[in-house]
């Protein structure tokens, strides 16, 4: 995987990951408003790296010498389900305006660092020849690079203890199928792709050791959100049997919010159900397109990977 | 709804719902072999419209003098998994050749007849002000008229019992989205569109009174080979305490299946994964598309709804 994300003298610069894998296309930042556009209009996603672009925007905006004030509050409106986004605006805004290019760069290499660390721990976890059943893209794509969920797999796969990744599609707006997928064939990572329905005979049929996912915000209690189609999959890895993972570095750990109750759950267009890209199939009828859904703490079966090893709520620690 | 299979002397005519809701065309069938390539190319689809659409062919087979046996085995062919297929076919081949026009009228007629009758069971077992959750399409277009899942739906609209119908989209062919939003939407019954992975944060936060669903084929145990996906909304249903009914005429129940282990499954082109449409999104991995699953009898906790009210296994009728 080549980097995504690009900081240098001209700006940022973003793969545009609404059209990955059909084209490879870069979006140029030069402002906290472009880059909360970025994050909106989801040419990044993935909880971490949204982060890091948040913490790069901060960037362009002491260079561009914007109000500071109101480049964090257009970052912080971009999208509400993701406790890194907070996160990284508040980490640049406790260290002096002169040295945020490099506070945002340091942020960005320590992630990649932590998911290096996250994917170690994990793939010691999964039994040899184990196959991985993952959701949406917690890959490198969603992070500064190596990726999360898809860090372990990764992380497994070069310890040799990885047999084979199955990518669920994840609709609407399909980051299965075109991300996850797209990442494992970069890698020559065996991946086979399915609907999302298809999880439950996989399981139903043994072919599942481990279900790997990713998270946007994990609650003080272990409460985990993430993308929607995570609640269903943890329940059925519960019915199955088949231990369920969140892959998630320490600063999604959210101890200002008690519970997944608490957590702001985004909803998008219903043109993301209606259709996808240009397509448009569906009869015109009332859309819910929840984001996110909340995966209570005791489905979490397998347990909460994060680069300090398996964590275990509550999250006590303010400060982290 | 208008009817979407009509027969007369110039032949078959089939909606095609390959292009509903975006286009109303017809596929017009002349010989046996048309119907086939109608039931395999999903011109038409749901189990008791391709009992009814083979017994058609069959009738259009000895209107066009022939070769009978030839004809079935081409039909019987077109798709492994309907047992009102072969039933279809079977209860033909059993009358003399020169009724085969008004036999397989009368088994379309016998068909609607049926489905409100299973209908009418259906809405007796909802509450008052239920919302109802499906999946795929087993409505009018899935059967002669009127629908089983969505049979029991309407049946329950006319009665004032229902409040609101929630659509699974039926990930890879789009039935809930393109078909059962669409017939909702012609009789004004209030529906809403989600992707399939929705369904779990629906049940979790208690908006769902029921799931009601057709089948392709339950066997002589009560296991339920339906679209895939169904076996995963029994599974979410028995966590969330969420009665889980399936809807079926008594041709669908198999006696000469005893198990769901024994049913066909059939797996189906990567492309349908892959894109919709002329639209196509994924990156070229391997693709794993079985096309139903099966859902064990002791997950279906509301019931079997057929026109002679519950059923309950094991069915040991050979003759039906």
């Amino acid at each position: 995987m080549q980097d995504h994300i690009r900081f240098d003298d001209d700006g940022l610069h973003l793969l545009d990951q609404r059209v990955v894998p059909a084209r490879i296309e870069w979006v140029h930042c030069r402002t906290a408003a472009d880059a909360a556009d970025a994050i909106r209009d989801m040419v990044i996603r993935g909880a971490p790296a949204i982060g890091i672009t948040a913490a790069y925007g901060m960037a362009l905006a002491s260079r561009a010498g914007e109000d500071l004030e109101e480049a964090a509050r257009v970052l912080l409106a971009a999208r509400p389900t993701a406790v890194n986004l907070r996160w990284a605006v508040e980490h640049m805004q406790s260290l002096p305006v002169s040295t945020w290019d490099d506070a945002a760069r340091t942020l960005h290499e320590e992630d990649i660092a932590i998911n290096r660390a996250i994917g170690g721990h994990g793939a010691a976890l999964l039994p040899e020849g184990s196959t991985v059943y993952t959701h949406c893209n917690a890959g490198a794509l969603a992070t500064g690079g190596w990726g999360t969920a898809l860090g372990v797999v990764r992380s497994a796969w070069e310890a040799g203890r990885l047999a084979h990744v199955i990518a669920g599609e994840t609709r609407p707006y399909l980051q299965g199928a075109r991300l996850t997928a797209w990442e494992c064939q970069q890698e020559d990572i065996p991946c086979t792709l399915v609907t999302d329905s298809t999880a439950a005979s996989l399981m139903a049929a043994g072919k599942v050791d481990a279900v790997v996912v990713g998270a946007d915000r994990v609650a003080a209690n272990g409460d985990v959100a993430n993308k929607i189609g995570t609640l269903g999959l943890a329940v059925l890895a519960r019915h199955y049997g088949v231990p369920f993972y969140v892959a998630v570095p320490h600063s999604t750990l959210d101890a200002r919010t008690p519970t997944g109750a608490d957590i702001p759950i985004e909803e998008r267009d219903a043109s993301e159900v209606r259709g996808h890209g240009g397509a448009r199939w569906a009869a015109d009828v009332d859309v819910f397109n929840p984001a996110f859904d909340v995966t209570p703490a005791d489905l979490v079966t397998g347990g909460w990977i994060t680069e300090r090893g398996l964590w275990q709520p509550p999250h006590q620690d303010p400060l982290r």
